[in-house]
C-alpha cells in the first residue's frame, strides 16, 4: 500500500483552515497528523512527523511559519495574504539551502478560478475584443475584484505580445461609468448582487463569434480540491512557485 | 375562408421595411396590397385598398404618414422614432375624431425584448438586488443603449411604487466605472464586443437565489413577429398605444 | 407603532424549520412566539397566542397540525408535501366552517423559481419554440425535477389554450436520449454537476432572437423570503390557496 | 513594404467560397489572386501567380484539388469535408515527395470552437463533473452535433489518460432521455430553437465551484478569422496538419 503523505494544518480553526482540515482526513492518500491555532507551538510539527504544511493562518505569523517549515525539510502550501516582494526573495534565499524543499505561495485556489485566467490569457489574442464581467455578493467593499484584476493584466500582457490592438468600441455618448473601468485597457465590470457568491466571466469576441469564460464559486469548499493539488505535487516542484497554475498540466 | 388583412408598407426600401414586405408576404392571413418607398404618393394607399399601414419611415414623414392612415380610417403600427409629447398630443386629438381607428406606437418590436423589460419591472420589487448588463457589437455609439434605459427607468419605478429600497452596496474602494452608471438609482453595465448584436440582462438577486432575464437579439427579423402581432390586433385597440407591451396578455 | 405577527413554526429541529426560526426572529414584523419539534403538544399554540403557523414538518403530521391551527382560528402557511386531493378537498370542507382563516399550501416558496414558471408560461405562446435545462447537484436521484416537470406543464398548456403548436424539430438522426425527455410535448434537458445545488433555464426561440429565463438557487436561505411574504399575506387571503404565485402581483 | 499573399479561393461562388472572397479582399497582408467557381480550370491558378489555395468546394473534388496545389508548390488550407482516411494517406504520401509544401485541413475554421474544446479537454481533469449542452437551430437533422460529438471524445480521452473517473451521478429515476445521450461516457444534451444558429456549452463541476466554457457562432463570418490565421501560418507547417488547433498558440 502507498503510504500516506503526513499532513499538519496552520490556521485549523480559521473558516479555511477548518475545510482544509475536513479536506485532508477525507483525502485517502492523506493523513492529519497536526492541527494547529494560534498559539500552538510549530515545534510540535517536528514531534508529529509532518512533512506537508499547509498555511492557511494570517499574514503576521505566515513568513515565520513558512521558515520553521522549510527549516525543517517540510514542503508547504500557502494560501495566506502578504507576501510582498520583500518577504518572497528572502525566501527563496532561505530556499536555496534546502534544495529539496517545495513551497507553493498561491493568492487563489479555486482550480476553475486559476484555469478562467489562463485561458483567458491564452485565447484573448485570437480575438478582436474582450471584457471582463465579475459578481459577488453585496457585502465586498472594493471593486474590481482582486482575481478580475489579475485576469485583465494577463490578458492584457498576452494581447500587447501578440500586438493586437485594443478591442474596438465606438462609444461617444457615455452615461459616467457605463463602459466599466480599464485594468491595462481592458474593461471590466463589477455587479453586486445580494445571493451570490464569487463569480467572473470574460467574453471574447470576434466576427460572427463568442467565447465565454466563466467561473461560479458557491463556496469555500472550492478551495480544497486546489490544496489536495498542491500537497500531492509541491514535493516534485522544488523551489518556490508563485500560483496554482505552475502545478497544471495545461499544454495544449 | 377567413379575409386576408390588407396591408401596406411604407418605408419599404429601408432594411426594416424590407423585412417588414417579406413578412407580410409570408403571413398566410395578410396580403401586401401596397409597399410605398420614398417619394411614393400615399393617395396610391386609398387606391390599393390598404385598411392596415405599417409606417418604417423616418422622423420626418412619420407624422404626414400615420395622420394620413388615420383621416382615411386605416389602422396603423409605426416603429418610427421621433414621436415627442408633442405629436403624441396631437395625433390623439386627430384619433378622437376617428374612434374606430387604433394606432399602435411602439419604440421596440421584439417580443422577447418587450417581455424582458415587463417581467423584470414585475419582478424586481421581490428582490434584494437588481442590476442590469447590456451588450452590443462594437460600432454603437451610446452607451447605455436605450432599451436598458427604459428596462431602468421601470424597474426603479416598481421598486419605488412597492417602497423597495435601493439595492445593496459596500462599496467603498472603487476603480471609476467598476461599478457601472446609474439610471434612477438602478446600475446597468455596457459591454460592446465584436460579434455581438444586440442583448440585454437583468440580474436579481435575495438570499440564496438568482433571477436572470436575457434577451438576444440576433438579427432585425426578431422584430417581425411583433410587427404581425401589431397589425393583427390593433383594429381592437382602438385609440392610441404606445408600447406594444399593451397588446401582450400577460396577466399572470 | 404596527403590532408584530405572533408567529409560530411548526417543525422547528428540521433543516428548513430552523432556517424559518431564524427568518422569522430576523424579521422585524414578525415575533417568533413558539417553535415546535415532533412530539410537542399543539396545544402550546395556543397558550403562546400564535396567529400565523408555518408549517415545515413531514406528510404524516402536516395535515393534523393544519387543521387544528384553523380549527383555533389560526392562519397557515404549509411547505410540508403530501397534499394530495382528498386531503385538499378535506382541508376546503374546514375551511367553509372558518371563513376568516387563510391557508396558503405551497410547494415551492423560493420567488424567483416561482416567478420563473409563472414567466415561462406566459410568455411561450409568443415564441415558436421552447425547451428547459434543469440542472442540480448529482446526488438527486429523479430526472427531470419536479419544478421543471411543472413548468413544462404550465407552458404546454397556455400554448394549448393559445393555439400554439409543439416546437418545430427537424431531427432523423438522434442519438439516444440526445433530445432530452418530453414532458406534456415540452422538452427537457437535466444536468447532474457536483458543486451546482437547484437550477432552471427556459429557453424561448423565435426569429432572430432568444428570451432566457433563468433561476439559481444556491441554498436553502432561498425559500424564506417566500415564507414570510407567505406569513404576511396570508390572513388578506381566507380559504385555501395553493402555489405562492396566488399571492404575487404579477399583473402586467 | 511587406509583400502580400497571393491566395486563391476555389470554391468561390459557394456561400462560405463567398464568405472568404470577402475576407482575402479585406486582409491587408493578402492579395486575391483568383476565385474560382465549379467548372474554372485549375489551370488558371498558375497562370495567376497563387501560392495559397483556400479550398471551399465539394468533397466530390476537393482531393483533385488539393493534389494540383501540392504538385504546383502552393500551400492548401482546406474546409471541405470528404477527407477520409485513405484520402489523407494518399495525400500524405504526395507531400512526402514536396516537403516544402503545407496543407490544413480543418472541420471546424471557428476560432472560439477550436478553442472551447481543447480547453474543454484540458480543463476536464481537473473536475468531477462534465456535461456538454450544445444549441442549435431547429433545421438540424442530427443530434447532437458533431463538433459536441468530438468534444465529448476529447474530454473523455483526457479524462480516461489522467485516471479520472466518470462523473458522479445517482439517478435512479428518469424519464426517458431526461440525462441526455452519453458520448464515450459524457453525457450531451442538443436543444433546437428557433433563432439560434450554432452553440456549444462546457460545464465542468467540483465541490463548490463550476467552470463554464461557451461558444456562440452567429454567423459564417465567424469562420474567416481562422482562415485567414490558417493562410497567415501554412507555410511555416510543412507537410499535413489536421485541425486548425494545430497552428494556435497555447501552450500555457
Amino acid at each position: 500500500m502507498t503510504q500516506q503523505l503526513p499532513v499538519a494544518v496552520l490556521g485549523a480553526n480559521g473558516r479555511m483552515g477548518a475545510e482544509a482540515v475536513k479536506a485532508v482526513e477525507a483525502a485517502p492518500d492523506m493523513k492529519l497528523v497536526a492541527a494547529l491555532g494560534r498559539g500552538d507551538s510549530l515545534d510540535s510539527l517536528v514531534d508529529a512527523g509532518a512533512r506537508y504544511v499547509v498555511d492557511l493562518t494570517v499574514p503576521e505569523s505566515t513568513e515565520e511559519n513558512v521558515r520553521f517549515a522549510v527549516e525543517n525539510g517540510m514542503h508547504a502550501v500557502v494560501g495566506t495574504t502578504g507576501w510582498d516582494l520583500g518577504r518572497l526573495e528572502s525566501l527563496e534565499t532561505l530556499l536555496a539551502g534546502h534544495p529539496e524543499v517545495g513551497v507553493l505561495i498561491a493568492p487563489n485556489f479555486a482550480l476553475g478560478s486559476v484555469l478562467t485566467s489562463a485561458f483567458a490569457a491564452k485565447a484573448s489574442k485570437y480575438f478582436e475584443s474582450v471584457e471582463i464581467i465579475e459578481l459577488h455578493h453585496p457585502d465586498k467593499v472594493d471593486a474590481p475584484s482582486g482575481t478580475a484584476v489579475r485576469t485583465a493584466q494577463l490578458v492584457a500582457a498576452e494581447r500587447e505580445a501578440a500586438g493586437v490592438g485594443p478591442s474596438p468600441d465606438a462609444t461617444t455618448t457615455e452615461l459616467a461609468g457605463a463602459r466599466g473601468c480599464e485594468v491595462d485597457g481592458v474593461r471590466v465590470h463589477s455587479v453586486r448582487l445580494r445571493g451570490l457568491v464569487a463569480h467572473q466571466e470574460v467574453l471574447l469576441g470576434g466576427p460572427g463569434e463568442q467565447l465565454t469564460l466563466r467561473h461560479d464559486s458557491f463556496d469555500r469548499a472550492s478551495f480544497m480540491p486546489g490544496v489536495l493539488l498542491g500537497v500531492r505535487n509541491v514535493a516534485a516542484h522544488p523551489g518556490l512557485t508563485v500560483g496554482l497554475d505552475g502545478y497544471l498540466d495545461l499544454g495544449l
